[in-house]
C-alpha cells in the first residue's frame, strides 16, 4: 500500500530537470488524496526537499517499476503504473483523473517516461538501415553517360600513390605539388582535349570538361590551376588569336611546357570588366604595343598561375592608336623566361595565402612601359592594319568585346560541374559517415545511425538530390554549348551564367550542411569537408561575381519576355490571355490548391506547372514593376536598383525550371522503369524546391495553407523513404575511395 | 531626312545582344512604312548584315543622338528621338504606334536606351552617401555599458605591437604565439577574473565575460585558448572541486603556470555524453583511481591544450567502485611534466590541421591503467568516504550529472559572445570596404559605391541589426546568469543552449555574406574574413551541436508549457480560451492581417505580437502533435524524431522573443529619443525577422499576401534609409583598425 507514489517519487528524485517545486505539487496532491494514498513511512520521507533517497533505494524503486512494466507490458499511463504499484489498485481506482491532472502538473509525458523504463521498445527508428542496392551499376552508368572511358582513365590515374593528398600547409610545397600534378595531367594529354589535332589536341570538348568534372573528386587546386592552363590561357590563345598565335604557342601550352596566366581583372575592376584601365599603346615606328598599368589600382589582380609559375600571359587592355580609344582588347605579354626569371618592365606580387586554393599560385601583375610585337595581339575579332590602323569586322567595341567574351563562356560550365562534383563528394562522405556513427537510441543499450533522425536526413538528402538534378542540368548545357549556332550563343550564355551562379550557390549550401552533420570530424583537415568547403567557397565570385551574373541573366530574360510577348501576332495574344486564363481554371482553382493528394504532389506534371508558372510570373511582374517604376520618372538605373532582389529571383526561377526539364527528360533514360530511389530522388527535388518557395505560392494563391503544409509533410516523408538508399545513392558516384581521401570514412567499426 | 533610323540602327550595331535577327525586323519596318521613312542611302546600306558601319559612323551616329538630347532634355521615347533627328519631324508623327511597337519587337526598353546617353541623369542611388552623425560616440556607451573600462582595458593590450596579427601555416609556430598571447593576458590579471580573490582573481564574472567578447574582436584562437584555460579547465577546478583542490590548483591555473585541459568528448561519445565510457575505478588499498580508455573509440578528443601545452585534465569518466558504476563524475589527471613530457601511461596525439582555430592544439588522449590519488577527484558533487563508500547529496547519477554540467554553463554563453565580436568585426570590414569600392554607375564616367546598392544593403544591413541586437540578448542573458538563483537555473541553461545555437548560426550565415559582399577581397587571407568564417565554423558544433541543443530547449519548452497549461486555475484557462480569443479579434482580423500602414509595420507592439503569436502557437502546435503521435501508439522516440523539425521552429521562435524583447527593452537607454539609425536599425531586425518567417504567418492566416508583399517592400526600403548611417553604426562597435587588420581599409584611395 502506498506504493502507487514510487513512480512518481522516483521521476522527481532521478530527472534533471524536477526538483523542489515539484516535490510541493507532490506533497499537496497526497495530502489532498490522505484518505486514498496512504504511503508507508519510508516513502513518506521523501516527500520532502529534507530527505533524499539513497542511490540503492533509488535502484530499488527503479527495479519495482521495471517489474511491474514487464509484467504489465501494455500499461499506457503513469496512473495505470502506479495502480499495478500499489498492490490493492482499487484504493486508487477513483483517482485517475487526479493522477492524470498531476502528471500535467509536473509537466511529464506519461508514454516518454513508461518508455524510458521499456528497454525493449520497437523503434521504427531503429529499423531504418542501409539497403543493398543491385541498381548502383545501372544508375552509374545513367550518370557517367557517353563520357564514361574519360572519366574511368582519369580516375585510374588520380588513385596512383603519386597523387595522394598533401597536408601541405607551406605554400610553396603545395604549389610545386600542384604544379607536377599538372604536369603529369599534361603528359597524358589529358588538358590539350579541347585543342585541335594539329597542336597535340583531340578536338574532345566533351571529354575536356569530362576530364574538369572528374578531377574535382581530387585536390580543387589542381582543378583550377589545370583550368586556367587549359581553360582559360590556352583558350584565350585559341579562341582570341589565329594561326600564327596557334602555331607558336598552343602545343607547348597543352604540354605544360608554357605555362601561362588569364590577366583580366584588375583591383578596381572586376565585375564591371569593361572598364579595366590597363593599357596598350601602339607604336607605329616600331610595329609594337606598350602595355601599361597606370596607377596601383589598375594592376591585375587574382591571376592564376601568376606568383610562381606563368611565363606568358593573355592580358587584357584598351587598345589606344593615336590617342584613341579602341576598347578591350587582348594580347600576349611574355612575364618570365624559361628559368622563372620576372622580366623587366613587370611587377610581380604573391596574393598569398587565400581561404582556399592555396595550390593556386595567384598573384597580382603590374606593367611598366612593357614593349611587346604588334603579332602578340590577339587578332581573331580586330587588328591592326599595316599601316597602323584599327580594323575589325565588329565595328562597336562594346559589342567587339563581349563577342570574345562570349567565346570563354566554357569556364561558366566547367565551374558549376567542378562544384557539383565537389557537392557529390562532400554528401557521399557525410552521408557514409552518418551510416556509421551513432549517437542516442531509444534507450541507452542501442545507438542509432544518426542518418536515422529525421532533421539529419533532411538536412543532407536534399543535397544529394541535387547533385544529381545539377549533374544532369550541366550535362545538357555542355552539349548545348558545343552542338551550339550562332543564334543560340545568347540562350546558352544567359544558360552558363544561371547555371554557373545557381548551382555554386547551392554547392555551398550543401557543403556548409555536410560539415555541419559530421560535427568536429567534419571540422578535421583529415577528413576532407573544410578544404571543399574552402576551395569552392569562391566559386561564387570568380567566373563572374553571382550577383552579379544573376542580374545579366534577368536582364536577358526580360528582354526575351518583351520579344516575345511583342512578336506575338494578335491571335497568339489572345491565345496567350487564354492560356493564363487556363491556368487559372486547371491550376488556380480550388481543387487544385489545396490538392493534397500524394498523387498529386507527387506528380511530374504537378511540378512541372508549378515552376513554369512561377517563372513566368515572376519575369512578368518584374517587368511590369520597371516600366511602372519608369513611368514615375525614376532612371532606369534606379528603376533596376529597386528591383534587384526581384530580377534575381526571376533567374533562380529562370534556372530552376531549366534543371527540372533536364531532370525528367533523364529519366526517360530508364524506359518507364525509374527505379524507386531514383524517383524518390527526383521528387525530393521537385518538391523541396516548391517547399523553398512556398510563401511566394501562398502570396500569389497557387496554393493555400493545407497544400503547403502537406507539401512540408511529404519533403519529409520522401526524406525517411530515401534513408535505405541514400548510401547506395551515394556510391552510384562512383568515387574511388582514395580521392573521398576522409579518414573517418576509413576507421573500421 | 531618313535620320528617324539613326538610333536605331545605332542600337542594332552597337548592342552585344542585338544581331542578325533584329536587323532583319529593322528591315521589315523600314519596307512597311517606305512611303514615310525614306533613308537616305549612307544609312540604306547598313539595314542588312552585308555592311556593317564604320567605327567612325558609330560615333557620328552616337554624337548626333547625344546632341538630340542635349537639345531636347525631356526626350521620353525612342520614337520622340528619332523624330527629333529626321529633322522633318512631321513625316513619321503619325508612327508613333508603330515605333513603339519596333522597341518591343526588339525587346528595348526606351527609357534605359535614352538614359545611357544622357550622361547627366540625376540617380537617387548616386546621391546616397555615407553621413557624418554625432550619435556614435553615444551610441557606443549605449554598447558598452558598465564593462567599458575592462574592455578599453583589453584594446589597448591587443592594440600593441606584440599582438600583431601573425600569418602563419606552421602549426607549432602558430600555437606558440597564440600560448604567448595567453600568458601575456594571465599576466595582466585578465584570465583569473572570475577566480575568487584569495587566488589571484576579482571575483568578477561579468568582467570575464566582457574580456572574452573583447578578445574576440582579435584571434579567435587566442580566444578559444582562453577560454579553454580559463574557463574551462579553470572553471572545472573551482566549481567542481571543493577548497583542497583550489588551494592547488586555482592560483597557478591563472597565471597560465598550469596549462590544462577539459577532456570530455570522446570519439564514440559527443553529444550523448552520459555514454561516455572512460573509466576511473576505485582502488580501495592504494586510495586510488585508475584512469583507463578501454577502446580506440573511448579516446578523448577534439581537446584543446591537449596535443602542446597542457599539462592537467578535467577528465570525465564513468566512476566505478566495486564493480558498481556510479555514473559520469570528473578528476584531474596529470599528462605532462613540468617540462612538457608526456606522462607514462598517457598517450597523446595531434588532431593536426583543421578549418581554423589552428592556433589551439587539439588533441586526442587516451589512458592506459593511469593511477592518480583519490584526493584527485573533483568532489563538490560526490565523493568517496574513507571507507570507500561512495557519497553524494544528489543520489540520482543522472541527476548529479547534469548538475555539474550546469555549473559549466557559462561556456555556452561565453561562445555566443565571442560570435557576436566575429560577426561585427566581419561586418565592420564588409560595410566599410563597400563604402569604398566602387563598381558600375549610371554611366561610364562614375562608377557607385557598391553599398549604394539595393541587393548589396539587402545581404549585409540585416546582419549588422543582429548583431546589435545579439549584444544586448547577451548582456541580458550573463546579468541573468550572474544573478541567478536556484529556481531559475533551468530556465537560464535552456536560454543559454538556444542563444548560442541561434547566434553562433545567424553568425554563420553573416560572415558568409561578408565574404561574398566583398568578392575576391574577402577571399584572401589578409582582410581577415576567411579566419573569421573558418574559426567560427566550429561555434556550431562546439559546447553542444546546435542541433542537439535546439531539441533540448524545444523540449524544455514544452515541459514548461505543459506544467503552465496545467497549473492555470480554471478561471485562468477560461481567461487563456478569451485571451486567445482577443487575440483572433485584435491580431487576426482582416483589418489587421491586411494591414499595411507604414505606421503600423514599424510598431513595436507589432512586432511583439507577431513574434510571440509564432512562439505560443509552435509550441502548442508541436506539443499536440507529439500527443496525437504517442496515441497513435507511436513509442515517444519515434514520435520526437517525427517532429524534430518542429521542435527546432519551437525553439528558434522561443529564442527570436527572447531577443526582440531585449532589443525592444535596451531602446529604453535612450529615454524616448532613440537615434534615427538606432530606430531604423531595430526596425530592420524585427521585421527582416518577420519576413523570414512570413510562410508561417501566411500558412496561419496571421496575415494576408497584401501584407507579407509590404513587409517585403518595407525592409528593403529600411535597407535604403539605413545606406547614410551603415558606417556609423560599425563605427560605434568601436574595433580598434589594429584589430580590424583589414589590408583592403588600409589603402587610401
Amino acid at each position: 500500500m502506498g506504493n502507487a507514489l514510487i513512480p512518481w517519487l522516483y521521476l522527481v528524485w532521478s530527472d534533471a530537470y524536477l526538483s523542489g517545486k515539484e516535490l510541493k505539487i507532490l506533497a499537496d496532491f497526497v495530502e489532498n488524496h490522505s484518505d486514498l494514498i496512504q504511503p508507508n513511512d519510508a516513502l513518506k520521507a521523501f516527500i520532502s526537499t529534507e530527505n533524499s533517497p539513497s542511490r540503492e533505494t533509488l535502484e530499488e524503486w527503479k527495479n519495482q517499476i521495471s517489474e511491474s512494466l514487464k509484467k504489465y507490458p501494455e500499461t499506457s499511463s503513469l496512473f495505470e503504473l502506479s495502480k499495478h504499484l500499489s498492490g490493492n489498485g482499487d484504493s486508487i481506482s477513483s483517482l485517475e483523473t487526479d493522477f492524470n491532472q498531476l502528471e500535467k502538473d509536473l509537466g511529464i509525458l506519461s508514454a516518454e517516461v513508461i518508455s524510458r523504463f521499456q528497454n525493449s521498445t520497437n523503434s521504427i527508428t531503429s529499423n531504418q538501415e542501409s539497403e543493398f542496392q543491385s541498381e548502383i551499376r545501372s544508375i552509374n552508368n545513367w550518370l557517367r553517360g557517353s563520357t564514361a572511358n574519360i572519366e574511368n582513365e582519369v580516375l585510374k590515374l588520380l588513385s596512383q600513390d603519386e597523387f595522394a593528398y598533401i597536408n601541405s600547409a607551406d605554400l610553396t610545397e603545395y604549389r610545386e605539388k600542384v604544379l607536377n600534378w599538372c604536369q603529369i595531367l599534361a603528359v597524358e594529354n589529358l588538358g590539350n582535349q579541347a585543342f585541335p589535332e594539329e597542336y597535340g589536341g583531340k578536338n574532345d570538348l566533351l571529354s575536356y570538361f569530362a576530364i574538369m568534372e572528374t578531377l574535382s573528386y581530387h585536390d580543387l587546386s589542381l582543378v583550377i590551376k589545370f583550368g586556367v592552363q587549359f581553360g582559360l590561357w590556352g583558350m584565350s590563345v585559341y579562341s582570341l588569336g589565329t594561326k600564327k598565335h596557334h602555331d607558336k604557342w598552343l602545343k607547348d601550352i597543352g604540354t605544360m611546357q608554357l605555362p601561362g596566366c588569364f590577366a583580366m581583372t584588375e583591383t578596381a575592376h572586376g565585375s564591371n570588366v569593361k572598364g579595366l584601365q590597363t593599357r596598350a599603346t601602339y607604336n607605329h615606328d616600331r610595329k609594337s604595343f606598350t602595355i601599361h598599368t597606370p596607377s596601383v589600382h589598375d594592376q591585375k589582380e587574382y591571376i592564376g598561375n601568376a606568383a610562381c609559375h606563368g611565363q606568358m600571359a593573355t592580358v587584357f587592355a584598351k587598345l589606344i592608336i593615336d590617342d584613341v580609344d579602341y576598347g578591350v582588347n587582348a594580347f600576349v605579354v611574355p612575364i618570365r623566361d624559361k628559368n622563372g626569371k620576372v622580366l623587366s618592365g613587370i611587377t610581380i606580387e604573391d596574393c598569398g595565402r587565400k581561404m582556399g586554393l592555396n595550390g593556386v599560385d595567384n598573384g597580382k601583375i603590374s606593367f611598366d612601359q612593357v614593349e611587346i610585337p604588334m603579332e602578340n595581339m590577339l587578332d581573331r575579332f580586330a587588328s591592326i592594319s599595316l599601316d597602323g590602323k584599327f580594323q575589325s569586322a565588329i565595328t562597336s567595341d562594346n559589342r567587339r568585346f563581349f563577342t570574345m567574351l562570349g567565346t570563354l563562356v566554357g569556364g561558366r560550365i566547367g565551374i558549376p560541374r567542378s562544384a557539383t562534383s565537389a557537392l557529390k563528394k562532400g554528401i557521399t562522405i557525410a552521408v557514409q559517415y552518418s551510416d556509421k556513427r551513432r549517437q542516442f537510441g531509444p534507450d541507452d543499450q542501442k545507438e542509432e545511425p544518426i542518418l536515422n533522425y529525421r532533421i539529419h536526413q533532411r538536412r543532407l538528402f536534399p543535397h544529394l538530390a541535387k547533385s544529381y538534378a545539377f549533374h544532369f542540368a550541366l550535362r545538357d548545357l555542355t552539349q548545348r554549348f558545343i552542338d551550339r549556332t550562332e543564334s543560340e550563343m545568347q540562350e546558352i550564355e544567359t544558360l552558363a551564367a544561371g547555371m554557373k551562379s545557381y548551382i555554386t550557390w547551392a554547392v555551398r549550401d550543401g557543403l556548409q550542411e555536410c560539415r555541419e552533420a559530421m560535427g568536429g570530424k567534419g571540422y578535421l583537415w583529415e577528413n576532407r569537408i573544410a578544404d571543399l568547403k574552402n576551395d569552392t567557397e569562391i566559386y561564387t565570385t570568380f567566373e563572374g561575381d553571382n550577383t552579379v551574373l544573376m542580374q545579366l541573366v534577368a536582364k536577358n530574360r526580360l528582354g526575351v519576355f518583351r520579344k516575345e510577348f511583342s512578336e506575338m501576332k494578335l491571335t497568339d495574344k489572345i491565345a496567350y490571355a487564354f492560356d493564363q486564363a487556363v491556368t487559372a481554371v486547371a491550376e488556380k482553382n480550388p481543387i487544385i490548391t489545396r490538392n493534397i493528394e500524394d498523387s498529386h504532389l507527387l506528380d511530374p506534371e504537378f511540378h512541372k506547372n508549378a515552376f513554369v508558372y512561377r517563372e513566368k510570373m515572376i519575369l512578368e511582374s518584374v517587368a511590369l514593376r520597371i516600366q511602372r517604376l519608369i513611368q514615375e520618372k525614376l532612371s532606369p538605373y534606379d528603376a533596376f536598383n529597386v528591383v534587384q532582389q526581384h530580377l534575381i529571383d526571376a533567374a533562380n526561377a529562370y534556372v530552376e525550371c531549366r534543371i527540372l526539364e533536364s531532370f525528367q527528360k533523364h529519366l526517360g533514360y530508364f524506359n518507364g522503369e525509374v527505379p524507386k530511389e531514383i524517383n524518390l530522388l527526383y521528387q525530393l527535388f521537385a518538391l523541396e524546391t516548391i517547399e523553398k518557395h512556398k510563401s511566394w505560392y501562398l502570396e500569389n494563391g497557387y496554393f493555400e495553407a493545407v497544400k503547403s503544409k502537406a507539401i512540408r509533410k511529404m519533403v519529409n516523408q520522401l526524406c525517411w523513404d530515401l534513408r535505405p538508399y541514400a548510401v547506395g545513392l551515394t556510391d552510384a558516384f562512383g568515387i574511388p575511395e582514395k580521392l573521398l581521401g576522409a579518414e573517418v570514412l576509413l576507421v573500421k567499426n
